[in-house]
């Protein structure tokens, strides 16, 4: 008989509860294909740059997608969450306002979805009060995505924000009573949190129904998308210069794909473990034009990294064209995409004072 | 040459600065007989139990008379401040009137001083966002006041609320622009953090108007006031019987009196250190009457332990009859007192609005 070490056995919990989250989403990706009106997605971004083609395949496409299914879709504007781990706003305004054309132009459509920013909906903003009262500090330690942020801002001392940010990240799904949430697997343990101040807030302060209670327990739709990286083979981030963005221009893209990384060997495989680099142009080649990463290679043949990467270009800028020349008519057009975001506050801020109201008939405070 | 060690030197830095604080305050003080329309007052209870004669002789009978000065007066009802260190919030509304009638009924005026709850107003809890991103875990963990509520809850884990409590209570001070708080000598370093942040908000995201920044830089009115304790010689509190409510009757405050300790020495003299039970009833007796204390006890002179318990007993009844009136008249009138807290509740949302729409400005938030 061997004895498990503490760590053996969290792996194999958190293993265990990843296999069961996994099986749940496949549930969930079929009852939404079967009945999309019952459920609710929350997702959405922190202005604090260009969306690029990672952001797009990774997530937006699929936001997209289950928005067309008839999934009522909430996106968040998350700028309070840029000075989680920053000292400054940077050009937040222009960044918010690029961020709108890029959800419009991907096809995000703000007559069936709610666009909000953070900022703008004190009752939202609110709940942290409440649900800072239902999680320990030690909870907010052990939190993986606070201590990954921690490690990625080098040794900057943690801001009371970033480390209370699952708990206002819990608000930002509860408050408008999404059930589910897009996350990769390293998210999981976040939208656990939420999860578990959902149910302790309605066994520590009741319910206003008696049937159900205040919050529902919202639930992990997980993305098995396989994640692009930028053109060195490494993440895609602006400040390695390895990403293409949605806004960008044909020609700038195919000059940032010229210089991708590929290796020595002409002969052109899908070889995502031997040949990260090439089977990467493959992948983003692929997802863009729907035809499989072995069967671009196979056409490309011996063509080297010059066809490969003409292949990449033509297959991203075809694929990009329409959103890239919708997103060109809505930069010109400023005071539409902000009338936008306006109507998504105003429908996010009657939610919000809704379950606010909710709340506080609760937890009995109306007095 | 000595060498200090940092504990000496932390003790006299923190003697120092208590003494720049002591006076400090008494130049406001006498500012604000010259002039008390320069000042805005910040002050406040947890509705967590009936206000006693401790916290009326303590801060109440303070705030009227600065009140009457003519500084404008804010009077929070810290409804959330309740679960910082508890699991519920108890009979929240039933509290939460009575604290009402004692703020009236004790001379506080609904027309000149503005009386509000936390829960009630958005855009004072939505500050917590921005003001948590200036400061950091560390500095949350050093706040003494922090560390006294958690040892005080013996051992019960660090809710998350508790954690942040001394941001919550900047936003309380800065949402409203008040310039002066009242506070015991143990809260000096709390209002720092609330100075602090008014501070780095200036300095990290910038002002509206340049020639000031958003919010001013709060002062300490330090309280002088002699601690009243309890009819047994311990802390006042309700857990431990020995205290006379605003709200009792005459009778019943003869009878927790009655049962008062004093000591086996009939010549009653004022004696604080030597004789502290007697000391304390000879202090509330003065308290109520403006009679010296040693004058008090030289009267009663060989009067013994009932006579100075009746003493203070006709002290307390007399002085407290006109507000016990008061405040039973009140008691009937419900509907008049949430009146007078939905008047301040619309006045403290009103400039709390302006006051967010002021930091989404200094901060860029405007889309």
């Amino acid at each position: 008989m061997t004895t498990a070490t503490d760590a053996d056995l969290a792996a194999t919990t958190s293993e265990a509860s990843l296999a069961r989250t996994r099986a749940r989403s496949l549930e969930i990706e079929a009852e939404i294909d079967k009945d999309a009106s019952r459920f609710r997605v929350l997702t959405g971004d922190r202005p604090t740059g260009a969306l690029h083609l990672g952001h797009y395949l990774g997530t937006l496409k699929n936001r997209v997608i289950l928005q067309d299914k008839g999934v009522e879709t909430w996106l968040l504007v998350a700028d309070y969450q840029v000075i989680t781990d920053r000292d400054g706003v940077g050009p937040i305004r222009e960044r918010v306002i690029g961020l709108l054309a890029d959800y419009l132009a991907a096809g995000i459509d703000p007559e069936r979805s709610t666009i909000f920013n953070h900022s703008a909906v004190p009752a939202l903003n609110q709940l942290m009060l409440p649900f800072l009262s239902l999680v320990t500090e030690s909870e907010l330690h052990r939190n993986p995505t606070v201590k990954a942020e921690l490690e990625a801002t080098g040794g900057r001392a943690m801001s009371g924000l970033l480390l209370t940010y699952p708990v206002h990240q819990a608000a930002d799904i509860l408050f408008c009573k999404a059930n589910i949430v897009p996350v990769g697997k390293d998210q999981v343990p976040h939208l656990e949190q939420a999860r578990v101040i959902a149910q302790r807030f309605d066994k520590r302060y009741g319910r206003v129904d008696k049937k159900r209670p205040v919050f529902r327990r919202p639930e992990a739709l997980l993305s098995e998308a396989q994640a692009v990286l930028g053109t060195d083979g490494t993440k895609m981030s602006k400040s390695r210069g390895n990403t293409i963005e949605l806004g960008m221009d044909a020609d700038t893209t195919a000059k940032i794909l010229r210089k991708a990384v590929t290796d020595s060997d002409r002969h052109i495989t899908y070889d995502p473990v031997g040949r990260p680099e090439v089977a990467n142009l493959l992948l983003i080649a692929s997802l863009c034009s729907g035809e499989a990463p072995e069967a671009i290679a196979e056409r490309i043949g011996d063509g080297g990294g010059g066809a490969l990467k003409a292949e990449v270009t033509a297959a991203v800028n075809d694929h990009l064209a329409p959103i890239r020349a919708r997103r060109l008519e809505l930069m010109n057009d400023e005071a539409y995409l902000l009338d936008v975001l306006k109507a998504g506050n105003e429908r996010a801020n009657e939610v919000a004072d809704h379950t606010l109201a909710e709340v506080r008939e609760a937890m009995k405070m109306v007095y």
